[in-house]
This record gives structure tokens, C-alpha cells and sequence, in this order.
């Protein structure tokens, strides 16, 4: 029986707020470039009134792979909590209007905590540092997850990112269990190397009992896996996961699989903001996969739809991705 | 004696809602192309639900005028309504951090009210069509004019925009008596034909009574002095104000001072979204003109900082409009 969705996103629901700034910023606010860290409500308003004019896009590392596929017409849903907040309006109409499913988990009213959202400081390079307040994001709880909808997907994506909140395992396994209990396949992204410092043990048992596809890139490989080496890496890996789909910045990227490896290049362009582009990789090589490519097709697509991503400001996709894929005669 | 600062603007305060559709979408929703329309917050919430996703960022025509003065470094304030909510201190934040003083005038809580959006619709010849819902910047009332702020300000700039609003008359007013009691000046865009039609007796009294300085364009001036003649109007204008900016599109502008005239040429550039090009022409206008240009040299400051603006998505600047002047070899 065909299901519902093809691919089930989980995450940090949030809005992106992005500005440019100088490296001089970052060091004066003791940012570290290049990477998401986690700051609370307060640092959020004072580093707002800091940084210069702003932008607002919908963003979320699985929301934009989500919004990626739905833009590809995969069908495809979205699981995090926002608040019923402007910010959290924002959020669900941009999901939807790409073509998710998206039910929205209202967070209970409290003064304290509102949508969540992530400021995005771009330097003149176009690398992206993050500053992320989780606001209700955070509190994704296992009564958030429906059982009937994880079961409705062929594959759940989850958000390594989404494991920084208290509930929030217990609501993956959850997912997990519901989608695996009706033959559907686990795929999971490591989010960043401190995010997998923060939860290492968990991310090595889902790996090694429940992952089907693992997508990360060389410094998250090697973090987990805790060697310089990736390949060596990649090959342990590849000993508890049937699908590794590992990107290396302007290297491209390599897909491990039915014990072969192969390369997929990275498509040259000229980087405005790094921001999305792991995610849109993901998004990319989860729609090939679930149409009927292989995986280095796919990963070849991902490669593509990352290209696309980080030659604009922003997360999510502005051009049409499938005229790039018959441009570079993908499909 | 200087003084604080050298343009006060007083407009709608708006946070842009910028999404790209089709001209098949605007003929099946029955939105006039290329023009503002005003909508109430039920159709604002429903058009929104039909739009695709979009991008967020503050606008409001005066507000984006002001923005582009502080842009240039020129000292100026921005007096317009917003409610407490996430939209507005967006609108709050983007202006202040862009350098400009605003001291934020909340409405009082009201359940119906919220800070005004626009949503923008920009089909692929980068033409915009604005759908208005001004919420609580339509409640602008006497009381919100600080008279010691306009007693400060070189120039006041009045947004034509705002005339649609109950109480407005007479906040203008009140800012131009004050403004003009400490020797200040007046300038005035009359923002779009069927604002002129909404407001014909009104405005015509302020250009014979109040305006020293008209921001227009051929069709607002057309539809102003009743008559297909622009040259004409453009000699009827000049028996009542002392300076007048009148842009024409890919012709450039014709500035009327002094009794002469002269034509400011347009600066090519492609066409991305033509949000925010007479509101950053005014914004540099007035900048050259307190800086000590002429009003021919501030009529080509205008004209580049326009071409900047309509080059990229959104109404704020982007490229430092100094260096443009400086490869222009305007400064």
C-alpha cells in the first residue's frame, strides 16, 4: 500500500533573522563563526538590538529540508511547536504554502516563551553564525507526535538539533517506534559537532539500532565516530547504517550504500550565505530516493539543490530545483 | 542654531510580506497590479493563506525613505504606529538599527488591531502590487506628535499613504505648525493616484499652504493638477511649491526649483522588485539637499539610490548608496 508521505520531518520549528555583519561583531560579541549556538530569551532581545537591519524567512534546519521535498511536489509533513504567536504564523503559512503538511502544535500560553527563532549573522564571506533562542520549539513532547502519521511515512527525518530539549527523546522514540512498527525507514541528520558533544551516547545507540540513512557532514562524521579519519569513519558507519550521505563543503559530497561509495561533486557558485545548505542537500536526496533514483543520483541532486541554496539569502529554495536537476540531466 | 535633526518622517508603519506569484494569480484574486490597495485584516489573513511563501521585512514608504537617509548617515526620526506584537518590534527594531530615532508610539491593546503588513505581491516583471492592511498605523492622532520633534527637524516628510486615516488630518497639522513655527520645512509625497483621489482637497490645500518640496510622479502630478500635460503640471506645481521632485519611471526625474528645470536620468538596472523606488529617491533627495547639494545633484542621488533598491528584493537599501554617489561622481 502506498503511504501518505514520503518523508516526515521532526524539528526545531523557527524563524530565521538574518543580517549581515562584519567579523569584527562576532568577535566583540564572543559569537563563534560558522556554527549554531544556543542563547536564552534575553541574549536573543539584546543581541536583536545589536545587529543591524534584518530579514525575516521561515527556517529550521528539518522544516527547510521538508519545505525542500514539498517544492520538489513530494509529498511530505512537518512535526515542531511554535507558539500561536505572529512569529509562529509566519512559520506554518510558509510550510503549508510550499505544500507541507503542517498541524500546528500550539505551545500552551506562557508569558515566557514565544516562537522560537534564530538570528543569523552573515558575514562578508557568506558564512553563517547562529544564534538560536528554541522558545517552545523546545518542548516537543511525545503527546506531540500523532502515531497514525508516522506510520503514514515512508521515511521519518529527524533533527539531531531537536534532541536539545527535555521530552524530545522520548518523543523521537517514539516516532521511531510508530514508523518502524508500520515498515517505514529512520533517517536522522547530526546537526553539528556540538550538537553530537551534547548527545553523543544517544546518537550512537539510534544509529546503531534504529538509523536507516544518516545524513552529516565530514566534521559531524568524524565527531561521532571520533576519528580524523573519514574514511575510516564513513566505513564504521557504514557497519550499523545502510544509507550514510556525508557532504564535505566545496568537495561535494560521498553516499555509502549496499557497500559501494561513490562521489558526488559539489556544483560551484558564488556563496551569499552558507545558511540551508546541509539542509536542502537532505531535502534533495530524500525526494530522488523516494522517486525511484539511486543514491548517487540522489546524492548528486543533493549536491545540486545545496548550490542553489547558498547562492541567496536564506534557507529555502528560490529557484525551481527540478529545471536544475534536467539542467545538470539528473532527470 | 543646527538642528537635531534634518528630516522628520511621519508614515505608515508596515512590515512587508514579499512573495513572488504569477499575473494569473492577481487577475484571479481581482488585485490591480502595480498599485497599493487597501484591505481589511479578514482579507489580509485570507490572501495571506493564498500567497506562497514569502519573506519578511520592515517597509512603510516613509519609513523606508527615513531608512534610506539614516542609511547615508543624515540625522533623522520616524514617527508612525505599531502594536507591543512581534511585527512591530521588527518595524521598531529595522529603523533603529538602520540609525534613525523611533520612539515607538504603541496603540493601546485591542484585540482586532495589529501592526500593519503589506502584503506584496511581485509578479515576474519585478512589478509589485501592494495589498494594505494598516492596522493600527491607521489610528495616527494628534497626541502621537511630539511638537518639540518637529520644532528639531530641518524638514518633515508626510506620507501621502497616511492621509487614510480618521485622525491624521490633524496630526499633520499639528507637524507642520510645529515644524514651520521653528523655521522648518515641509515635504510631502503624494504616495499614488487613487491616494490623490481619496485626498484631492486636502492635498492641494497643503501644496498652496504648506509644501515647500513635492515628491511625485508623472502620473501622481497628472492626477493631481487634472491634466494628461505633465509639463503643464509641472508648471502649475511650481506656482505653488518651491522645489519639485517628480520621477518617470526608466525616464529618470525632473526637478522643478528656482524656476528652472532639469531632467536627472534614470540609472539602468534590471528590475527585481520595484518596492521602495520613489520612497529611496525622496530618502536621498532630501539627504543631498541638507548636505548642500543642489536640487539637480540631489535629483541624480535620487535616481541611483532608486536603480539600487529595485535591484534586489525589498524597500531597504542594500549596496552603500556613498559609493554609489562616488562612482556616480556625485559627492
Amino acid at each position: 500500500m502506498t503511504k501518505k508521505y514520503q518523508v516526515v520531518g521532526i524539528g526545531n520549528a523557527m524563524v530565521d533573522v538574518l543580517t549581515h555583519m562584519d567579523e569584527d561583531f562576532l568577535l566583540a560579541e564572543g559569537i563563534e563563526k560558522g556554527i549554531m549556538q544556543l542563547i536564552d530569551r534575553q541574549r536573543a532581545v539584546d543581541l536583536y538590538g545589536k545587529v543591524g537591519p534584518a530579514i525575516e524567512m521561515s527556517g529550521g534546519s528539518a522544516a527547510n529540508t521538508i519545505a525542500g521535498i514539498a517544492h520538489l511536489g513530494g509529498a511530505c509533513a512537518y512535526v515542531g511547536k511554535v507558539r500561536d504567536d505572529q512569529l509562529g504564523a509566519i512559520f506554518a503559512h510558509d510550510l503549508r504554502a510550499q505544500g507541507a503538511d503542517y498541524e500546528t502544535r500550539f505551545a500552551p500560553a506562557d508569558a515566557e516563551q514565544e516562537t522560537g527563532r534564530c538570528i543569523v549573522i552573515v558575514t562578508p564571506d557568506g558564512e553563517r553564525s547562529m544564534n538560536t533562542y528554541l522558545g517552545v520549539t523546545e518542548h516537543l513532547h511525545p503527546s506531540d507526535i500523532d502515531e497514525s502519521q508516522m506510520a503514514q511515512a515512508e521515511w521519518i527525518f529527524l533533527e539531531g538539533y531537536r534532541f536539545d530539549g527535555p521530552d524530545s527523546h522520548a518523543a523521537f522514540a517514539k516516532a521511531i517506534a510508530a514508523c518502524k512498527q508500520a515498515g517505514g525507514k529512520v533517517s536522522i541528520t547530526l546537526s553539528d559537532p556540538f550538537c553530537i558533544d551534547r548527545h553523543r551516547a544517544a546518537f550512537a545507540r539510534m544509529l546503531r539500532e534504529d538509523v536507516d540513512l544518516l545524513f552529516c557532514n565530514r566534521a559531524e562524521m568524524t565527531s561521532m565516530y571520533q576519528t580524523d579519519d573519514l574514511d575510516a569513519a564513513l566505513d564504521l558507519a557504514a557497519e550499523e547504517v545502510d544509507i550514510i550521505a556525508c557532504t564535505d563543503s566545496e568537495k561535494g559530497a560521498y553516499i555509502v550504500a549496499g557497500g559501494q561509495r561513490w562521489h558526488a561533486p559539489a556544483v560551484p557558485t558564488r556563496i551569499v550565505d552558507a545558511t540551508g545548505a546541509g539542509d536542502l542537500f537532505a531535502g534533495a536526496f530524500l525526494w530522488g530516493l523516494t522517486h525511484g533514483y539511486d543514491p548517487q543520483t540522489s546524492g548528486r541532486m543533493g549536491c545540486v539543490a545545496a548550490s542553489e541554496v547558498i547562492s541567496h539569502l536564506g534557507a529555502r529554495v528560490e529557484k525551481d530545483l527540478k529545471e536544475l536537476f534536467v539542467a545538470s540531466a539528473l532527470i
